[in-house]
């Protein structure tokens, strides 16, 4: 089967940004979630994907993700919108995919959440009953530290073959530039030339668009969207060796999310530090980082003039 | 601190049946839910824990969880219910105490849920926060192949020194007996006396029985009650030799287990073939097994007249 796209496979390309998706008690912080996209407006990043890991899609019930859906869409401007509709049950995907499309996103990306682990059968049926149930292009959200599924690159091609499916967010993973061409190369093999890649895991950025990813669809970029465009448009000129050096920049910020559990709590104490959300922003169990943790991020950010 | 139980120690013991809960289309079964109870009742299992993971508590909402709560309690006339209140999200964690405590619950299983890896500090958070919102005792579920958390014998210290704490549901892994032996030593020393361990995972509650461990959380006990009181019963004797052997007859369901993905839908394709669910009693992704896998169930299950 050819996968013909109905979308512009060039909507799946360049910086997307991933914005928190901020909470004040309980409940959604609608100032600080708009003023986040405004900011990534203001930027001229590529496109804005809400509700990912970085937006705590997961832990927001089907109401506050319609809500998180609309204010983003409307935030956004001419900026392309892509919203995380995953959730452990496909009933409530499919509520999320419908909430998307109302709100007005231009795309869905859809991980394979798990409680029970699934199998690649399973996993293949629920981008399948999606891709059936909307017209909108959908990302497939590989990302094993959240889900703990694995794609191989077989799942990946059937995957591909799906009417629909428009892009591939691969997770990041240390490999030598030699090992990101060959990894990058085996994906184009199995998903041929319509879907696009996409590399996350920040620090791993910079490597992936070298070697031939697509996109970059970033935790980071949704805080600190300057720099991590610049990383972009290096890589996007073919200026390797400046968007090496730019990453190479930030590589504390890197350091930070490898010493304290992973991005999103570092990221959650960069934007407290920059005012752009308040402390306990993040949905419990998941906590801010301690004070003394807190205080070395903040030391990083001064270092580094982040802003 | 010292851990005063308010509860009765005993109530954690013996065999605790986590029956299924079936879906019919997208709603609960409430039929079929009530009938898995009652055969429950019948068989004389020590407690019910319903929504558990063999419950596909995760799936539900808090909604459904209430329903289902109310109509286990209803159903299981003295026999003591615990129910599963675990959720991604802390907020809806404590809906789910609460919906429990208003059906009269007599106890909840709380396992630490994550979509993004929880820290130590964050489970033990969790935990506290619960056991100060109820009196109902507790069961720490330690389930890392859903959770993907892994509880050290420091932090099961520091769990079992809340007052509420009442039990630890530990996961099953291959282990000689001696290994057993010592793993259950750890525990003990880690939790003290007051606190009762529970083994789960089905291939290995015979050993974890006879190693010391006060209860089984049975996945198979929800649906074969009778079997799994048998080897529970002979461990409570002290037969150890009797507690293997009748283990040792059930090894065929066992390998349907390591086979089949985990037990969820092995055990779901035994309810099946025993008219006690209907086909498709999963919530999707989550898929039965297919008909080859269901023709491999059906054959243990006449094999070892399983009823």
């Amino acid at each position: 089967m050819t996968n013909t796209p109905a979308h512009d496979p060039s909507l799946f390309t360049g910086l997307s940004a991933f914005p928190l998706t901020p909470l004040k008690g309980e409940s959604l912080d609608e100032d600080a979630f708009v003023g986040l996209i405004e900011r990534l407006v203001l930027a001229g990043v590529d496109s804005i994907t809400a509700l990912g890991s970085t937006g705590s899609y997961a832990y927001l019930n089907t109401d506050e993700r319609a809500r998180a859906a609309q204010l983003s869409v409307e935030s956004a401007l001419d900026i392309p919108v892509f919203i995380g509709v995953g959730a452990l049950r496909t009933r409530d995907v499919l509520v999320n995919v419908a909430s998307a499309e109302s709100a007005g996103a231009q795309g869905l990306l859809l991980a394979p959440v798990s409680y029970q682990p699934l199998t690649d059968d399973e996993v293949f049926e629920l981008f399948r009953t999606v891709t059936e149930s909307t017209d909108l292009p959908v990302v497939v959200y590989d990302n094993p530290g959240t889900t703990h599924f694995t794609f191989t690159a077989e799942l990946y091609s059937r995957l591909a073959a799906l009417d629909g499916v428009a892009s591939i967010k691969i997770p990041g993973a240390a490999a030598s530039p030699v090992g990101w061409n060959e990894r990058i190369g085996e994906i184009r093999a199995a998903i041929g030339g319509e879907v696009t890649i996409g590399i996350s895991g920040d620090a791993h950025a910079a490597e992936g668009l070298i070697a031939g990813c697509d996109a970059w669809y970033s935790v980071i970029g949704g805080t600190l969207p300057a720099p991590t465009l610049e990383i972009t448009r290096a890589a996007e000129f073919g200026n390797a060796e400046l968007a090496r050096e730019l990453s190479a920049e930030l590589q504390p910020v890197w350091d930070l999310f490898t010493e304290f559990e992973g991005s999103l709590r570092v990221t959650a104490a960069i934007a407290e530090h920059l005012g752009l959300v308040g402390a306990d922003s993040l949905p419990l169990p998941v906590r801010d980082l301690d004070e003394a943790a807190k205080r070395k991020v903040t030391e990083v950010a001064e270092s580094l003039d982040l802003a």
